[in-house]
Parts: C-alpha cells; structure tokens; sequence
C-alpha cells in the first residue's frame, strides 16, 4: 500500500539525540491507549478516533447526491463556516484544485463565508452573488455563533428574493447538532436537508464528517478515496504517528518552540492553516505548547528564509513533500541562454522543486533548524486522507504528551463574552457594565 | 492630515513599563540619525529613505501610460518576480481589490507567477492563459534567479508564439538592473519597455519602485495617492515610528519573541506576507530577532486563538485597525430571531466587527499579551502608502536598535547554493561534489 511517511533523521544529532526521542515512546503508547480506551483528558471528545471506519458507503452516497443537487443547480455554492467548520475542507479543496481555479470556469465554485465579520467581504460577496444560481450549506452546532449567522441571515434572505422560499429550501443544506440548537430548529421549519456534527467530534477535528465532505463533495472531489486514506491511516497504527509525537516534544522540551509546517507545493497553503487550528487550539493551553506556524516554499524563502536561515534558534520545520505533481511541464531550451538556464533545460520543472528542497533542507539543518520530513505520494484524495488522520491522531497523542486536554479550547471564549458584553447582548448585562466601566464609558 | 496612528499603552504596564520604553528613544534618535546620515551597517541599500519625497509626477506619468497600454490589450497581466519583487505589488492589490475580484470581470487580472517552482501552479497558469490576450512584467535584478527566469522563459515562449515576437515585445515590460545583467541585456535586445530597480534599495523596500507601482497600475490603482502617503509619512517624522520601533525592542527584551501582526479585515493578509519579509529578512540574523507571524481575525480566533489567549507566554500583537469599510451592509432584522441575532439587526456589520476587536484586544491583554494598535483610517492607496513608509523605516530604526545590519539576507543564499550543486549547475563544481559526498551518492 503505498502511503504517507515520517522521516525524522534529519531532527536529530543536534538539539536532540534518539535517546531522547525514544524516552518518550512510553508515554506515547500510553497516550494512545488512553485515547483507544477514553481514560484521558477530553475524553468525551474522541468521535474522530474511529470516525472513518464507520463511514459507511450509504452516508457517502447520500452526501454525494446531495452534493450532485447542489451542483445541478448552482454556480456558486457558499460554505458558510468558521475554524473547523471552514478550515478543513478549504484545506482539501485547495490542495486538489487548479491554482487558478477561481478563473477558470467550472460547474460549481465552493466560496467560504461565516468566517470573518468583514463588511467589505460580504458586500463583494453578495455583489458576486447577484442574480447567479447559488446555494448555501450552513455549517454551526448551535446556529448562533456571530460570524456564520451574519452571513447566513444575509445569503438566505437574498437567495429567497431571487429563487422564492420553495425553491431555496432545496438549495440550503444544514450541517449541525443532531437535535437541539436554533439551525436544527430553522432546518426543521423549512424542510432544509440536514446532517449532524457528532456530539464527540470537535470541530478542528471535523473535517471527515459532513462538515468538511460535504463541501469537498460539491467541489467534485472524490470523497470516497478520501474516507478510504484516513481508514487505512486508523488501521495503519501508529509508528509514524509516534514519531512525529515523540520527536515534536522532544524538541519542545529542549527549547524549539516553534514548529514551521513547511510545503513546497502553494496548493497546501490551507492545508497548513488547518494543522495551525488543530495543533494551536489542541496544545495552546496552560501556557504550554509549541507555536505552530506555516511557510510556502519557495516563495517565502525569500521572505522568512532569512529568519529561519540565521535566526534565534528556537524553531524546528515539518516538511511536507509531495512526490508526484499532476501535470507535466518541462523547461524549454533556449539559444542565447541569457538568464544561464540551459543546465536545466529539458528537465520539468518539479525536479529543480525537489532540489530546492533538498538543498533548503541542508541548509537549514546546518544553520541549527531540526527536520521533520512527512513524504506525500501525491496530492490526491486517497493521501489527502492519510494525511488528516496522521494529524489528527498525532495531535490527541502529542497533547496528552504535553499533558493538556488536547480536545477542549476554553480560551476562544474570552473575545466572545467581550464582544457580546461590548453589542450589550441579552444575557451579558453584568458583563456589559462591567466593561463599560473598564473602559471608562 | 487624516493619518494612521499608533498607540502602545496597551502594550505597557504587565511585560514592560513606559519607562523602559522610553529608555530605547535614544538609541531609536540615534538610529534615525544614521540613517539620515548613512553612517550605519548596510548604508549602501537606504535609497528606500528618501524615495517618495523623489518620485516626480513625471515618473508616475511614465508607470500609468505604461500601465495603460498593458491593460489596454491585455486581459491578464502576469507579474514574474519573487520576494520583493511580489510581496508588495500583491500585498498593495489585494487590500485595494474586491475579495471576490478572482470571479468577476476585469479590464485586466493581475496574475503572479516566478513566486515559486510549483509544475501544477506553471501548468494551471499556462492552461489558463492559452487563447488569452495577456502581458508579462518580468522584475529580476540579475535575470537569472531561478523561480522567475524559470516562469518567464515558459511565459515567453507562450505569448510569442500567440502573438508573434514583435506584438510579444510590445506586453513584456521588465523591471531590471540599470545596466548590468541578462534581463537588461535581453530587454536591449528584445526592445522591451523597462524599469529600474534602484542599485540601492533592497527587494523587500521596492514597492514604491517600479516593482511595485507598475503592477498596482495595471491593477487599477492610484499609484499617485500611494506616493503621496509615503510623502506624508517622510515627511511627518518619527514619533510613531519610534514609539513601535522602541516598544517591540523593548518587548523582545523581555523576552516577546513572538510578534503576530493581526488584522480584523481578510484584504490586510497579504500586506501581513509583505510586512513578514520585511521584519523577518531584516532582524532574523546573527541568532536574533522577533518572529514574525501574521493572523486574520476573527477567522483565526477560531484556529489560533486558543493559543494566543492561553499558550505560552512568549507573545505580543500589533493590530492593524482599519477605520471605515468602503461599503455598507447593514444586518436584516428576522421575526422569528431562532439565532438570536436581533439585538444587532440594524447594525452594520463593521460596528460587530469592531466590537469584536475591542473585545479581542482586551481578552488578549487580560490573558498577558501586550498589545501595539495602529489605527488606519480606511483601506485606501494614500493609507496604504503611510502604512508601508512607517513600517520601512520603523524596520530600519528597529533593526538598529537590535544591532543588526538591517539590510542585507545572507542566509537567503544558503539554500540556493545547495540547490545549484544538487542542480550541477555551471560554476558550482566543487560544491557539488561536496554535497554529492555528503549525501553518499
């Protein structure tokens, strides 16, 4: 079976040796057992653990036709979402599109909204919007968080003016608690299509449910393959799982605080904005955890290479390397050789990617910065899948590691009871005092 | 003069003290003073000092009928450089541009390419263009580093066999070397329109050279009112300038190695990229200097958020606010209020927003994370232009104050030598054999 690899050779020999790393195996295998038996921390918050095994082909085909309505009648269809309820599927989204996508026509274009409280950002949007055939898929557990209800107040009541209440009932999908909350009782009332977050599934770990297949789906990709990589991940077990756990607390504890999820290929951009969420909001806690930050390379060798280069050497990097591209592009040779390429010419241009990579990684290990290496046999689905469990179940055994509640995130709140008492929110009258008075209105 | 702001008082008062701030002035007077007198490290690259005062209408007469004659024929026009030479120009569209502007019709799409050695994004671009009536800007002070000359000899081969030589000659405009090098010496060749980068002024101080300004024309932006901000800003001197430069040192002294640079509006991410290059390239040497990292808010509040509030303590933000949208979206009243949105109906949606900043700036601060604001009164070119003059010579007095030579990247070089010995590129002999050895090949 071919699948994604950990490689950690190249973190080791300088800031930290195998025996340090291999210490720590014991309290990786215990992390994992207390995930497997739910003895730790969060542990009501274990949905994702065997979550794609449990995909069954029924609930993938039902996504798949309802992604096949969507697509029938839609031109654009908005994901409205915020954090794990954006992240993951922009993330597969953008690493299996065309670069240029957004130029190009298609069936169906998947935009994301709900995820920012931009005023601009929605006017364009709703400017884009005007008299197109579009669709709305609704992603909130609660259907009041601020951000996603905005723009759903606003996308709904402009698709019923330009389609009528019947028809956009047929074009709104709800993704949210099975039961309760105010998007399953408005779902009800309108006759939306419906599907369930988990209870036990987090959101920065939500991405293999309707959350982020859904969206994917409508995109036009296969997320048939895509279940089928995270179950063979869940099967797989967990060598490199530990590795990466292992090596990551091993540099952390000996003063590497920041960790460069690095690409060479700019369509996995989101993919590292989403190991950010996963890995920030995870280990972020007690004045703990490893400060997650991301690169795209080459570009930003040319911006952050410097720091990363010659910097305090507090940092370590994660490459992930993709073998194979998707297409196929050579470098033509060229007569007059001005810009002194030809000892190039003739090769495709992902060879001389795969050199600077090597050469980056060099460099970098000479200048200090300890290398992960995650090997990705291509960017499709299948791997894509692979790649989000490894994550996935790295991150709940590095955090037990780091010993925090990997699954909770009660620091998200502190903006939000702000805002509320700052728009004096029913419900927030003490806090809304309270602040005034602190800001001296 | 309506102007951006700054204010540190919530940066003082937990980590610093006022007092320690106002013990780096000296040092900030003293490096503003090398600078003017160009008696400091890296002297030979402060062209960028005194380069708006410079501009005349002239020049800027010269950029626009250039821009003109690329829009008038080109429906894309594809911008080949990297780093300084792509940071700018995108940060600067992007903060102007439609969010949505991918998806909508254009007089002409600025596109960039030459960022990057990625096969797919060549081959996207390439499969993107084919057909089309598009113009190349090509920005290299030597014509041969690898990411841009790769992408433009594929580009120029594409638009002279679509248009023939001649008309080819016509859309490229080169931004290159006064003299010296193989794009000067092609452009000579070719007849090509070109631009100087200034021998003196480093990549991530060129946007308002021909680097930038050209592409933001072709954009369809007001490169006069951008010069025009950076004039103010010159000429307006230094306490801003000093009360950021000196309180991020004096942070970083106590031990805030990290600065997030957050917005609450998605148009400010790239401008985030370009001000990483800037602070990253100039102050990450010598095994010194801040990190520097970047957040969208509220988007990432629901990613990294839980960190920032409550990981380690080793953090400080610098918000960017920005004072007027520029249009208007007021939230819809809805009778049935299922997600208790009504006690904002009514309300635009940039008076949330801007409740959500204040909330998050004192939930930050609350949590033991310093807090630097600079208020930008709208998103709009002469705002754009003071925001990018500040940051320049703030970086300028700050990397002083660090006692760092500012203005050079040795360690850009690193991973370039690496991949031109694992290339066998010409000249590089010995250090191929070397790597080639190390690598046990």
């Amino acid at each position: 079976m071919s699948k994604i690899q950990v490689n950690n050779t190249a973190a080791l020999g300088q800031v930290i040796d195998q025996e340090q790393v291999a210490a720590l195996r014991p309290a990786a295998e215990a992390a994992a057992l207390k995930l497997e038996q739910g003895t730790g921390l969060g542990n009501d918050f274990l949905g994702w653990l065997h979550l794609p095994s449990s995909i069954t082909p029924d609930f993938l085909n039902d996504i798949e036709a309802t992604a096949q309505s969507l697509r029938s009648k839609c031109q654009y269809v908005v994901t409205i979402g915020i954090g794990g309820s954006y992240l993951g599927a922009k993330a597969v989204i953008e690493a299996l599109a065309d670069n240029f996508a957004a130029y190009k026509p298609a069936t169906t274009h998947v935009l994301f909204a709900g995820n920012n409280i931009g005023e601009d950002y929605l006017y364009d949007l709703i400017d884009l919007l005007k008299g197109k055939q579009f669709g709305i898929i609704v992603i909130s557990k609660s259907g009041t968080t601020t951000e996603p209800s905005i723009a759903f107040r606003l996308l709904k009541d402009m698709l019923e003016q330009q389609v009528g209440k019947a028809e956009a009932a047929t074009r709104i999908v709800a993704v949210t608690d099975a039961r309760r909350g105010a998007l399953r009782g408005l779902a009800t009332q309108e006759g939306y299509k419906t599907y369930v977050i988990p209870d036990n599934v987090g959101g920065r770990f939500s991405v293999l449910t309707p959350v982020g297949l859904l969206p994917i789906a409508v995109a036009g990709y296969d997320i048939k393959a895509l279940v089928e990589g995270a179950v063979e991940m869940e099967k797989a077990g967990g060598d490199d799982i530990f590795t990466y756990a292992t090596t990551r607390n091993a540099l952390y504890r000996a003063g590497r605080k920041i960790e460069l999820l690095v690409n060479f290929n700019p369509k996995l951009h989101y993919f590292a904005e989403w190991w950010k969420q996963l890995y920030g909001e995870s280990e972020g806690k007690d004045h703990k955890g490893i400060f997650p930050a991301a690169c795209d390379f080459t570009t930003d060798l040319h911006s952050m290479g410097q720091w990363i280069q010659d910097g305090e050497r507090t940092i370590y990097e994660t490459v992930i390397s993709v073998g194979e591209p998707a297409h196929s592009v050579v470098i033509p040779d060229d007569k007059a050789n001005l810009d002194g390429l030809n000892f190039i010419a003739g090769k495709h241009v992902d060879y001389v990617n795969k050199m600077a990579e090597l050469g980056t990684r060099l460099a970098h290990v000479d200048g200090g910065v300890p290398n992960l290496l995650i090997t990705v046999p291509a960017l499709k689905e299948k791997y894509l899948g692979q790649l989000i469990y490894f994550f996935e179940k790295a991150c709940g055994v590095s955090g037990y590691i780091l010993d925090v509640n990997p699954f909770n995130q009660p620091g998200v709140e502190a903006y939000k009871k702000n805002m509320f008492a700052l728009l004096d929110k029913p419900g927030y009258e003490a806090e809304s005092k309270a602040i005034k008075a602190k800001l001296g209105k």
